[in-house]
């Protein structure tokens, strides 16, 4: 396994030493393994945006791709360290739901629980597996371990739910599932969603207090300062404010409402 | 064209998956170039910033690395993707003026528009340039496709303004470009204006309320919470606290005058 | 030496040009080595963290790993410039007791002040010795060079005091050394002491105007929310919220006092 990608996904921060002291496992086990953050600035402990992010990044990366995320609020406890094996791509990490996302769009071929100690650091902490658990593991599945060596396989494991969107015959309900750093409010609609629902483009969109007429294109149809909805590169629908943030100006949170009208 | 460099530069902040997604993009097709992040945390939109920035690492690369930078309040209107090539150096990104301050320096060669989609992405948003367009056509550069495959030649592209310091008899009159993040203000007067302006050292440096007297060496020279002027590594005047921020005690801004008296 | 693996940590931030113009320069110089980030968050001037963060982080990386620290307040100052090697690792940096807790794990084998300007870039400024110093050293070194070609050993460097815990017959005094990104309180109590000190697992712990009783084994111990105290992954006593922030909650900072009674 030449050229191994390791990307790397945490709520860690990168004030302190975890992130590196990750990678230095890594790169003891396996100098020569390329390793890519996605981010280590999720929201501590939430798991959903952990999950939403890497659903993002993950198939912009080279078949083979090892995927290492660590949003893990129960570390220590008797939740499982797993290892997901899709055509594509390997996802090693905490079974808490935070492949969910990510997975949904793959064909998971194989999970097996991590369980074989050969492939953890000598030492375990309650606090870091992070270290101590997910990174040897990553680095030794780049050198060509075989995914069996790890521990069992199993057939269930956690998965979360995608928040729903609401269809009535003129109303579309969905909520903000994610806000970007312009402050661009990622909302849980995807385009097959509203193409069904629109007829002629006419749609009113409520966020807070606030409407919003019509699609745009791209950021640049609006004029500077202009609210406006879009559909963004993830493929949900979006509001935004042109060389604004969309966040400060509308004053909205991640988990408000927004109701589209036909 | 072996060990390839590619740098990053964006406002796309290190929240969200859009640089992971960028640097997948280039491993897939080019996994053995090395990505070095210049930083993601420029203003967003500020476009003059991201120039100043660029304009202070490219150098310090080694020739032939290929800088893509993306600050794109434009993006997915008619403003042209664009490489430039000099001597040394590559430059990918937007034509809104991103590469004036670090072309300056250099002699441009060629300017290519990017228009050859074989080059890109098969899909392109109209709100991800970045992903879509610029990190692929960097990654075929990066393997040594030449630059005008990926489009025509053009005579002539967009640039920024430097702002201008303005001089009279016994007066320099500057503003503040740049903060960095020890709350350094590096304004636009170069050594070369300053020397060919004071005769004796005995300047005077006012800024917001504050009067300053005299240039130091280095941070050391001043007293712990002294206010002083000196160059930085840029070259540019430079206002500093010495272990402390300038910013937050001077109580200044980003394009706050300073005016230099002899 | 192939392979070689340089890490950073700076207090330079991630906004600026700095870091990269220093990678940059290392590139230059060895283009095959790879390059870690510890942190550039480093609280501006603070060698303390900055020594503590190094602590945690160095060992992680394998046997020949450069580490290369810049948290420099006297730059450009007689502060010396220098490295030490250890059996396992080199260290580079300001002589200001960065590297104090680091190497206080460590044999120190040799000592180097840093004085031979063949492998500095030609032009030193006064307020950038990571660029125009360090980086370069650091890739020198990355190539081969012995440590003995960069300046004469010495014998004797800078060193911090480690913040020291009071210990009388039933009373631990302590005190936060620092918080991390998750809000965690890490404190400057080690296991030895605190199993030395206490008899029957009943301890009780002050800090600010709080109470808590007892140590839990991991944070998944606690009920959300719950105030707990535990060992965290460097060894130290830490005092924690379940999922939440305890420097938030607990309204603390760092330096403040904790208390342990048994």
């Amino acid at each position: 396994m030449k050229n191994s990608i390791i990307t790397l996904l945490t709520d860690f921060g990168t004030r302190d030493h975890y992130v590196a002291s990750m990678k230095g496992v890594i790169l003891k086990i396996n100098p020569r393994c390329t390793l890519i953050d996605i981010t280590h600035k999720i929201n501590p402990h939430d798991i959903q945006e952990g999950a939403f992010i890497l659903a993002n990044a993950y198939s912009s990366f080279p078949k083979g791709t090892i995927h290492l995320a660590v949003v893990d609020p129960e570390v220590g406890s008797a939740r499982r360290p797993i290892l997901l094996v899709t055509p594509n791509y390997f996802f090693i990490g905490p079974d808490n739901g935070l492949f969910t996302f990510a997975v949904a769009r793959e064909r998971v071929k194989r999970v097996v629980v991590l369980t074989n100690k050969k492939y953890f650091l000598p030492q375990i902490s309650t606090t870091f597996h992070g270290k101590d658990l997910f990174a040897p593991v990553a680095a030794h599945l780049s050198l060509g371990v075989k995914p069996k060596a790890f521990g069992h396989e199993i057939k269930s494991w956690s998965k979360l739910h995608f928040p729903k969107v609401r269809m009535k015959k003129n109303e579309l309900m969905g909520e903000i599932i994610h806000i970007d750093a312009f402050g661009n409010l990622i909302t849980n609609i995807d385009a097959q969603q509203l193409l069904h629902f629109e007829k002629d483009h006419s749609i009113v969109i409520k966020i807070g207090k606030r409407v919003i007429q019509g699609l745009k294109k791209g950021y640049w149809e609006g004029k500077k300062g202009e609210r406006m909805a879009l559909f963004g590169s993830g493929g949900f629908l979006e509001i935004s404010v042109r060389e604004g943030n969309a966040k400060k100006i509308l004053k909205v949170e991640k988990g408000n409402r927004i109701i589209v009208n036909d």
